[in-house]
């Protein structure tokens, strides 16, 4: 009995350890031990509380680049879209750039433009995503470039107010995507099936572009845009990659995503 | 009865629009009616919701300039900082930043420097904001300054734990803050007091730089940094004034602070 006692309590102090010290080991307990479910709860907890401030700092750039979606953190992220809070949490950025666009005085001359990344921006890969464990897996071009030639991603209820929203306000539309040239027709197409229309450049990876860093590419991009003679009052993207750089919109709009870092 | 149930239902109607559409009142319906729990519960949880996607568009600058935390999110500020969120977010920004840190070559020349905002950086003012409203009271200079020359603000762990650890690494560290000239003494003393040491620079605002907007003062001040010669390899602050502008470091860290904005 002595010898029980002190086992437990072993495994108590270890218990306490893996809480308190590191929630990666945490995580890991609660897959291989029974646990009685208050502790078990506790565990979780203990996990979403770190996986809230990981997607926090992957959210404000903290994290700098990243390959992989923590494994423990797939059941939050999962939880993250399933529940609705991902929707929320785009809604607000959508109302907080139409405010925004709101306030800018638009020309008659078709120059006041609003940029917009088009991959977790306006056409979501959640499926593609939920179907290779939510980020968690090493990024798959070959499965990826297939999903893509589906051309089945549906657009979000955020993306669809802000766009149609702009698109009202008379702003010009310039989608501006790392996807490449050879897939313009099917980009276009998936577009339209999902419900935008009307905007003036989509913009895509020529020849020239191949191997660039996202931000350099982008920046280029939205450079000749500027030479063009268009004042970029917003842009969108869901990557640091997208608003960071040089020929910076006046005003960028960070829409979330846990899943994956483009650099 | 059949006037009561026609009620009962235009309440519930009233209910569904105050829930799903429109927070605000949903957080306010809660404060003035005695609902079933599990509906108040629900409420809560919607308010919680909506206070959660607006501290994210904060946190990345979406929201962009903003004035007082909205009154019904007092309650989940308040629980974000003595429930201990706040600080585990704080230990993974210092854990990446600390990270980034080691993969810099530090030279001889004491020329390798990073630069720390003291508020809400170093020093926690949340005693102060606690009694203020945790935000949701428009800022009040006076009191503000009474509470600055009381020299009595804590650190966090993170900051000790990322100010200790670049020490240790060979950082010449800079403290670059929107505070004035006429407060260095009682600055000196309460980073002092509260356990910090070792730092090459304060830099306060002068007589020049009043009225200043932050993100120019402290870009001018880091550029004069840069000239005498410093690499910036990383700044630390919790207002993106403090992390935008010109003269960047090459990596920066954005600590939490979802009670007030610095434009």
């Amino acid at each position: 009995m002595a010898f029980s006692r002190s086992s437990s309590v072993s495994f108590c102090t270890f218990l306490l350890f893996a809480v308190f010290i590191n929630p990666a080991i945490s995580s890991r307990i609660s897959s291989f031990v029974k646990l009685p479910v208050a502790v078990d709860e506790f565990l979780l907890s203990s996990t979403a509380s770190y996986c809230e401030s990981w997607r926090l700092s992957v959210e404000t750039n903290n994290a700098g680049p990243w390959k992989v979606v923590p494994s423990k953190c797939v059941r939050s992220i999962r939880t993250y879209y399933n529940q609705g809070q991902f929707d929320k949490d785009y809604i607000i950025v959508a109302n907080y750039a139409l405010a925004y666009a709101k306030t800018v005085k638009i020309g008659g001359d078709g120059k006041d433009a609003w940029v917009f990344d088009i991959d977790e921006t306006l056409l979501s890969n959640l499926e593609y995503y939920a179907a290779h464990g939510y980020g968690s897996e090493p990024y798959n071009s070959k499965a990826f470039n297939e999903w893509v030639l589906k051309g089945t991603a549906p657009g979000f209820d955020a993306s669809f107010k802000l766009f149609k929203g702009l698109k009202k306000l008379g702003f010009t539309i310039i989608l501006l995507t790392g996807r490449d040239e050879g897939q313009r027709a099917i980009t276009e197409k998936n577009l339209q099936d999902a419900g935008y229309s009307g905007w003036e450049y989509l913009l895509l990876r020529g020849e020239e572009d191949q191997g660039k860093a996202a931000a350099k590419y982008k920046s280029e991009q939205r450079s000749r845009m500027v030479k063009k003679g268009y004042k970029l009052h917003g842009n969108t993207g869901d990557q640091w990659s997208d608003l960071q750089g040089f020929a910076l919109a006046d005003r960028s709009f960070k829409v979330p995503n846990p899943m994956y870092y483009i650099g």
